[in-house]
């Protein structure tokens, strides 16, 4: 099996995070790849920057996933990924969606740990939209300055630890997530130093895509996730008029 | 006062619609100027096609907005709008948006009426995350082929009509909204042919745009709507770079 | 344009106030005028004080409304405002209901400040039957005595915009609503002072009664806002007894 | 005990429906007695109707509390009920408010069965006011005139259980409600003949307000259920003075 | 009129408040019993617990019902209501029903007194699967350890008592509710000691099984609370079997 | 890697369904096991039932756990899943909660698929006890008898495929989930047949249940999943007494 992650942000560094810790996720016999928006902000803490991610995601997306049996959008808060569920002919998921599916599993209310405290409002508009506000326990956040996006867990290790205590203790919070691909492996070198069970966007994400590819659920022609409808288009990169076209031969 | 309406959508006929209107709506004194993306869909039914809509708009405001006090989002749905509003200077809205706020002023219990049956799960999303959820009486839409989308109107003014009755005897809708660009201005021509008030979006959105001018309420330097915090980004539009940077001058 | 104001209360001094700043936000052309209670308190902080605002409201409604184009409940909370939606054949909005449109325009999580403590739960409950209780992120109160309703914003100017700010940094409002009738015109002089957009609900109404207006919406004549059935009534004055037998004539 | 049972209408007959089934609902040692409304309507159907049953049930209230132990709004929608429970002394419930509390405890999903289509949206929103909106099957209605208010129940039985037993087939109902003080006996004499537990507002209402009086829980001096804080007042009938002055003695 | 108050838990002292309790608030006329659960534990604070006193609760009612007009289960929590009012020929209800009662007769925003920390998950899942979930104002616990079960309420007098002061003042209480069969009794001893009203599950449980009696609403043949429909079953005790058959001969 | 699911029913002609499909779900390397309940009835249709189930569900998982890795409540309504998350020192999950995660990584709208009528307001509720009622779209039930329950998937495989069918094209359902242990494995057998996406419980649980097992998210130790305190317990089996008493060693 082979899984593409799509990384829709610029930095480098977050793609090696992000590659690391699937591969350490991944079942014997998956591949992973993880590839980097060309075009694009360094890390999303914003709607205009989401926008920005989801479009870039879209333009990998349709380039990248022929070769692959499932995607990951690999970002926290999932930019684009509803959209390329409806155009893409294999199984799609992200790093938030997948978490949430794995925190419902393991307790009732979640609290996200996150890397500014911007990010905030957009993480909970995003957990909103997928019906898990009721389960949202909070989300607490970093309130100092990132010398570098991809060293964010090593230089704040203990200050994250310690929103996620404060998350257990004060909030009422039955699961952890660790949120951000910056924060891609920090649950599994946490082990054991939090009360309450520990859940990561890229390990969940990968794991889930597996199960996904596994249980071959169908792919959908009806309802709100079938391809678009053919319709004129124009001025887009050839990937995405392929992809805008892909189904629309009855 | 200047407004800008970005059509994010390539369709030239649906741009011309929206002028009209606008200019029948706009107070005196108000000019109006519309643009229409230069690559995208003929029109948004899906996420995936708002995901590209979004992009194509944010494009349109990065390179126009200068000139103008204000800008709206001319397509139901308004892909783009929230990261807009971040990160432009100036106040931005959009048709759904508006279309809400003066709905809310008529009535309780609201009923959209839409164009194609495809749309409405988008449609509901998009209401939803506005909190407007429990105001939604239905969403009630076309269910036949469309030859040209600047022509919809004409071409299913008794069905769309009827549509918006079943939704005041059946659904119990206060208020109707007539949505979708590619029905701008046809409240104007169903004025006293049904039981309550109709609501048109982009006339809301531009009479809505002018009283955001006239209130000054002031620009958030805080908040989530502030301005995306400044870091590295690369192979932007210049216009989206300069956007980016515009307000991270401390 | 001629829109008429209604203060449910009896305190000329917050009349005034209300008709200071409506004659700043109205367009030109627009003339503004405001009517005061005959009877009832002097400022409206619980459900009974509500109970009472609203039948005056309807009162001065009756009495004056025919030579209006549009009237306002010039109360925040809007005691009568549903009620007189069906009764009325013109627009008419209310404080609350006008700033909250506002505010949807300008972001997503809305604070309000308010005059007291007790004020509050009442503010909920009508923040909540609109339907925004997702969009409230809090409210905050001043919590000391107020000497004279009419000079409470001079009084407490400075307490009520630390209470604006707490709001913004510890609870995440994107905009902020100064609530009530003795805060009318305290938004504009805190202009620029303030992190995040800040509404007035005077002066949203006057302008969204000018919206109401101009778009020709169309008056309910079915749903729940078309006017009361024709029954036997008596003991009303003769200004309400007239107006629950206009519209029941086919 | 002495309950004083309010009706904020205007019609006699409705007062002796209201009247037997409380008598017949009483305790032993309970008496009660029904003042009728001296202006308003004779039965509301809307939201401007209720308003004015609001203010006649606060000025009954007003002359007559004193000399009883407990007082009930008679109305389906407890027009005031919210605002006397402040501003009373003793015990004040609703039918509305007592067939819901009724309904659960007789299991979870509620229907209510009214007696126009027009009343049907005011019941919905104070039923939500309460909390209750998710325990809400559906609100059923007779669709045909009523000629005379006091005698519905007789005109209309069969048509009245036929929406009932829909509402158990159809929409899933576990208890259904009979609503209106027009209706009142009625679930009474429909004893056996459907296949769910019928809740009648009087008697729930009379039943609920001497357990209220039985259990002493207190009255609330603080909390949003407080007497109303002293404050000027001017032209109200002198039972409304007195009954706004009557806490404000610290 | 006999009521059985059922004690899901294994504690005798506990058993003896309930009886306590419930003889001071039954009318003249009501027999009540109180019966102990023969397995289980001292008392329940997680799903776990509520789990093995759910199947106690239904072992003991099943043996017991028969001489009984209605049953109480009287844990707060009410583990196996549900499930008993199905199976149950007789009314039934519970302390955290009958309490959410009585605090919505009272006012609107309620506050829940708890004696441990940890039952606090519980009680609001409970609560929110009533549909109170918008009405609770707040969980407030002891956080200290409890040397008898029996002896909680005077071990912890002021502390209960400081916790409820703090949900009025910090958490908009409109009500407190003292929550769990180990407090019964206690909001007697409490009166007028706190600035709202205070209630009791046992004597709110008592008062609205006498109303359910009285009221003679019907039994459930259909909905979701008839009786489970007949199918094969094996390995239970005679009792729990007879009371599986009993509704089954149509 | 070694799975336990128990069958809280006493059917063994549903346990070896189960099997059949665990297995076939299973990855190289995990084995399962179904135990099957001892006590109870056929199939849970009903709370009162659930709660027998839960209770056996207890009793199999105190009995069997120690030889496994993970257990699964084979019954879809996930009788007594959260009591055992907090007493099981393994990961556990239930057939509700793991189709709904499936689900939700499938689509947004999920629609739920039954064998009875009876079954779908239980059913409605545990969805709602998840947080997963905005995510409903309907839940759609068999509504003739059923000759064994072993064979429902044969007898009425084209009625099954017809509702779910409606489900997509009336509900707006973006995702199908066959419920109930005794459709385990209709969804395999259905591929290709339905337009989106189907769902099956057992192959869900047994997929995610590997997940929780690889990803090692820890276990609660605080929180509402931690293991119950400790207390004094009586009358239990001696398995239920050691699993209450195996955390509770500091």
């Amino acid at each position: 099996m082979k899984l593409l992650l799509v990384n829709p942000n610029i930095s480098g560094s977050v793609s090696d995070l992000i590659a690391n810790e699937a591969m350490r996720a991944a079942s014997p016999g998956t591949q992973v790849e993880v590839v980097t928006a060309p075009f694009g902000v360094a890390y999303i803490e914003t709607r205009f920057e989401a926008l920005i991610g989801a479009y870039a995601a879209a333009q990998l997306a349709a380039e990248h996933h022929e070769r692959f049996d499932a995607l990951v959008v690999a970002a926290f808060g999932d930019p684009g990924l509803a959209g390329l569920r409806e155009a893409l002919p294999i199984p799609v998921t992200g790093m938030t969606e997948a978490a949430l599916a794995t925190a419902h599993l393991l307790g009732h209310r979640i609290s996200i740990i996150a890397i500014s405290q911007r990010i905030q409002a957009w993480y909970r508009e995003v957990v909103e939209a997928y019906g898990f506000g009721s389960r949202l326990a909070s989300i607490r956040a970093l309130d100092r300055p990132i010398s570098a996006i991809g060293g964010v867990q090593q230089e704040h290790a203990d200050a994250l630890q310690s929103l996620a205590q404060r998350a257990v203790e004060e909030d009422g919070a039955d699961v952890i997530v660790l949120a951000g691909a910056p924060l891609a492996g920090l649950a599994r070198s946490l082990e054991g130093r939090l009360p309450v069970p520990v859940v990561d966007g890229v390990s969940s994400a990968v794991r889930h895509a597996e199960t996904l590819v596994a249980l071959k659920p169908g792919r959908a022609r009806a309802g709100s996730f079938a391809p678009p409808p053919a319709k004129p288009n124009q001025g887009l990169a050839p990937e995405m008029q392929k992809l805008l076209s892909l189904h629309n031969h009855p």
